[in-house]
């Protein structure tokens, strides 16, 4: 089924030279050429099945090339279908690829590609932004629109935008693309009052009721006064079609289908010609076209790869994995602590999958919270369960726990309480590249007084390392990467976990590994190839970065002739630096510690071993680097 | 006019004993105490003359002490009358000194304090975290109360707490304190619509206009389908009341007078018995009961020392102050360089007064946006803005500026944009305490790459490095302190801010301070003293920490005995660390290098030279530490 319509589509100017039935034909052409992807790599899916249709109503009633009109996808996962018709077609098969297309929207890649959004709900803030700045440089006639999923919808950074936007009578145009789903079913409050929209808008059930109401009012005049209370409750369903968004100032439009390309055709183009801010509300299937995908969007949002593919887009099979991640070994890890203890509690931002709380969710669901996408919530609200005695453990990616810096500090840490902070995908997470790489919470979460900073060396650190830190008291964290298990070599037997105390692995009298996190394996493997060629080189795990164990540490750094500090975060401030700023403070000569880290410079998407290959942090690298540091001394002392 | 009932009141348990009467009387010596204090130093005013009835109708209705009901303010600037009824209104003349009563909630002071709350809309999240966390512990019968402010209400973090609250259908009482004011008069969507309440609510002007359409349906039935557009809006006035908060999920009530204290005692005592999410909209007046706080609350949010007070409460006289801050200099430099450049846009969130952004604001109407206390929607609103051109300059104080950290991330520094962040209160802010000093911008600011990030070492660099950052192209920020302008000596003439460069004030053989930021003047006068002791102390002004003047510091660590690194910001990761880093790469000895800055610890409230003092910042700890390290230096070589 090679493409015949997508290869000619150069630009979005080019779909308004097809016919409509030309236009249905290339919505299947391009969720085969998801299909496609899929076959070679896990890609996100579902969401981009989802918005085939409105991406090309969008592009056929505005007009979004350069300093023209500004289209913001939040969040870029749906962007697939955007790549596709944007002169990117040729290159669709390198997506998520290292040197290939990203799997976010890329300014560098295209002029259609305004903002790179991997986080949710910033675009309504950023397209505000630009139509302000588009009106003060003498572009007034230029049309904003973003285009939000209802699972970014409840982050509080779109209420903020909604406000402000409803407060300026800004002229803008927020496409809430309703799917029912974040990554996750959705929860709470706005999603309950969606589905009511869905449902009076689609079915008009609410006028239905009205009447009935009206036709029972007996008298006009003072009788109806008395029936104005049932009127009142009657009446809500109805009016409450896009209320919540005209009390902060825009006008709603809606339901409408978002397959039906025609239909939103008509509504976009009419939309087109209106002022004001303009919400208009678009109900999609994430995953619609491909069978399996719109049942269980959940397993289809990022799937394994399709081993086999059947007629009609039916998915045959997907490829099986065993591997077992450190994020398996938290969540099973949780699981058993609330077991023992009924104190404990999880919170998870709408990654109950990415995660893998679901068996949480199943077995303890009065402990359990799903907050939706919203980490700043998550974080206060454990403040609060922590100060009434529980212990709360906030399970969210590194990246994404950014957005609760303030509530770190004013409702955890301020206030000392025992909240647990899991960062899963810390480091580099691989094909997602920039947005999601997990790089600043070493430095970010050792400013706090009272945090408790650590990283798991390997399997064996990590569940004893998730029981400590639901025994400690007061603020802790620990930090563990999108990775398979794995397990180095001791050579003496597994030292438990205490405060402020690193473990060494072994120790050299050439110099020293000093890792903090799962980089550990790779120290322990150029320790072991060293080894071979004579060069005798310790590794420590270093375990906590705060408080930092100086007594082993700063031993190293005094009696060693190198010592070598290991991490996957930014070098700017990390774990390295903390090692520095011990040793300086205790008088010590820092001329034999080398750092690795992160670069200071942001990190395209690729494998995640490719990548830590860029930042001079695979074996091999480890290997050579202390190979050339004793060149180096050597050199010096001739 | 010494209070008869308020030294009676040890706590709120002893108010039950009071009649309407003398209740009433409490309420006039509540706000004599207020003025009290005024009398002796600046301090939160108007917001807390606004809420002495709501304080004893809350403390009266419910039981907040120890593991019983849960009472949260938010912010806690309206904390003052809940102090003087909770056991310290013995202590209340202590407020915002050194070691007296923090002029917040503090829960080491007083059981009724539960969260130190100095950055807003958190009250909400906690409250339901509190009530969570409770009910899990087999406390399902306590009351959760938050009490937020109309100027906190925007923040995002509101809408994700309302969204997961109604979602949950927990059993919550947010009681909105809407006095039309954030500091500065609210802006937005929410507060229209908060208007709307209040007309409709009060003089029920909705349900007039629906009996007027009412009336003018003529028949029912098939006629009336006809008029339902008419009736739809007609109806929309009067079903706005609280519909934004029942679409959350929320029961809404109000709006109620908040001075009239058994109206308020009754509607407590109703709500008292009711489950389910509640809303209760309170109308207060900021500065109630004193005439001139009421008619300019924004002068009176914490006015100047009252020079005199007339009778009944007539703020007389305010003293006057001359001096010139940072504050003045940046917003002077943005004024100018608005003037010169039609693309130089001024955000600032809620902060007009504070940054000094009045005279912006009416000169620049359509150039300048108060976002209201939204800070994540005001950086990603400016990333938008310089996408499409423009400088945005983003003025919101360095504690504040922590709730947009993803933002500056990913909206800002990964699309590369120009966007100016000046953060004002940068440092030790005195007598507001921990939530207010800024200490941890220059470690996460660092963190990003594209970042620049600068610090005025004196009034002499501040607005050249305001220009320099206007210029730049790309992320750069500047830091400086809630302090007097300083100008330092120069014995040569002053250098242009030119990036990545310091300027050498003066140099010394002896050893070299290196001030990131205005303590530059603490060093200069440092420098001097041990000049007159025979010491030759050099200083340099580092003005960048990225990127960092490598060839003057690092020449400094090479070839003196002793550099000591001077910031207003935590020790760590911050700028010594960015030295200690520089020096290692380069392969130097750091053991010259002492790093003096914020320990690891929350620092409370007092005079911001006090608690330089304490931190080891003032002249005569720099002069001291030079000569205990020469001392020390001798004595090791001897």
């Amino acid at each position: 089924m090679t493409p015949k319509l997508l290869p000619q589509i150069k630009s979005p100017h080019d779909l308004h030279a097809l016919t409509d039935e030309q236009l249905q034909e290339l919505t299947h052409e391009i969720r085969d050429e998801l299909i496609r992807v899929l076959t070679t790599r896990p890609a996100h899916f579902a969401s981009n099945l989802g918005v085939v249709e409105l991406t090309l109503a969008l592009h056929l009633t505005f007009d979004f090339s350069k300093n023209k009109d500004r289209l913001i996808w939040d969040t870029g996962h749906q962007i697939y279908p955007q790549k596709l018709i944007t002169g990117r077609y040729d290159r669709f098969h390198t997506i998520r690829t290292k040197g290939g297309l990203m799997g976010f929207p890329h300014p560098g890649e295209s002029e259609y590609d305004l903002f790179m959004t991997g986080h949710a709900g910033c675009s309504v803030s950023t397209i505000s932004g630009l139509k302000a700045g588009d009106e003060l440089m003498g572009r007034a006639d230029n049309h904003a629109v973003a285009v939000i999923g209802d699972g970014a919808f409840p982050s509080g950074i779109v209420f903020e935008a909604l406000n402000n936007i409803g407060g300026m009578n800004q002229n803008t145009l927020v496409v809430l693309n309703d799917n029912q789903m974040s990554i996750c079913p959705r929860t709470g409050g706005v999603g309950k009052y969606l589905d009511q929209c869905r449902m009076t808008g689609l079915y008009q059930g609410g006028k239905r009721r009205l009447n009935q109401i009206l036709n029972n009012i007996p008298l006009i005049g003072e009788a109806a006064r008395s029936s104005l209370e049932a009127l009142r409750d009657g009446l809500k369903a109805w009016l409450k079609d896009g209320m919540l968004f005209e009390e902060f100032g825009f006008r709603y439009f809606g339901p409408v289908d978002g397959h039906d390309l025609p239909a939103l055709r008509r509504i976009l183009k009419d939309l087109k010609g209106q002022k004001g801010p303009i919400l208009l509300h678009v109900l999609t299937n994430k995953g619609h076209g491909v069978p399996q995908a719109a049942e269980d969007p959940v397993t289809y949002h990022t799937p394994p790869v399709f081993e086999q593919v059947g007629p009609d887009r039916a998915i045959v099979a997907l490829k099986k994995s065993g591997a077992k991640a450190y994020t398996d070994a938290i969540s099973f890890g949780l699981h058993q602590a609330m077991q023992d203890d009924p104190k404990v509690a999880v919170l998870t931002a709408a990654m109950c999958q990415g995660n893998k709380l679901e068996k949480i969710r199943e077995d303890f669901p009065e402990r359990f919270f799903d907050v939706g996408i919203c980490e700043s919530h998550a974080v206060a609200f454990a403040g609060g369960m922590a100060k009434a005695g529980m212990v709360p453990v906030v399970d969210i990616y590194s990246t994404f726990l950014q957005r609760s810096f303030d509530q770190i500090f004013q409702e955890v840490c301020l206030q000392n309480l025992h909240v647990v902070f899991c960062m899963d995908r810390a480091g580099l997470t691989g094909p997602e590249g920039p947005t999601h790489h997990g790089v600043f919470d070493v430095p970010y979460m050792r400013l706090f007084p009272h945090m408790v900073s650590m990283a798991p060396g390997d399997e064996a650190d990590a569940q004893p390392m998730l029981k400590f830190a639901l025994k400690h008291n007061g603020p802790i964290s620990l930090r563990y990467p999108k990775a398979n298990l794995e397990k180095v070599e001791r050579t003496a037997p597994f030292t438990p976990i205490e405060l402020g105390k690193a473990e060494v692995i072994e120790w050299g009298e050439d110099g020293c590994f000093v890792a903090f996190g799962t980089l550990l394996s790779n120290c322990v493997a150029a320790a072991k190839k060293l080894r071979a060629e004579g060069i005798q080189m310790g590794v420590v795990n270093a375990r906590f970065v705060k408080p930092l164990d100086k007594d082993t540490i700063l031993k190293a750094v005094e009696t060693l002739p190198l010592v070598v500090t290991v991490e996957e975060g930014t070098i700017e401030g990390g774990f390295g630096s903390a090692v520095l700023e011990a040793a300086n403070a205790a008088g010590l000569d820092t001329r034999s510690v080398v750092r690795r880290g992160i670069p200071d410079k942001f990190i395209e998407h690729g494998e995640r071993n490719e990548l830590l290959a860029d930042c001079g942090l695979s074996v091999d690298d480890l290997v050579e680097l202390v190979r050339s540091s004793r060149t180096a001394e050597v050199a010096k002392c001739e």
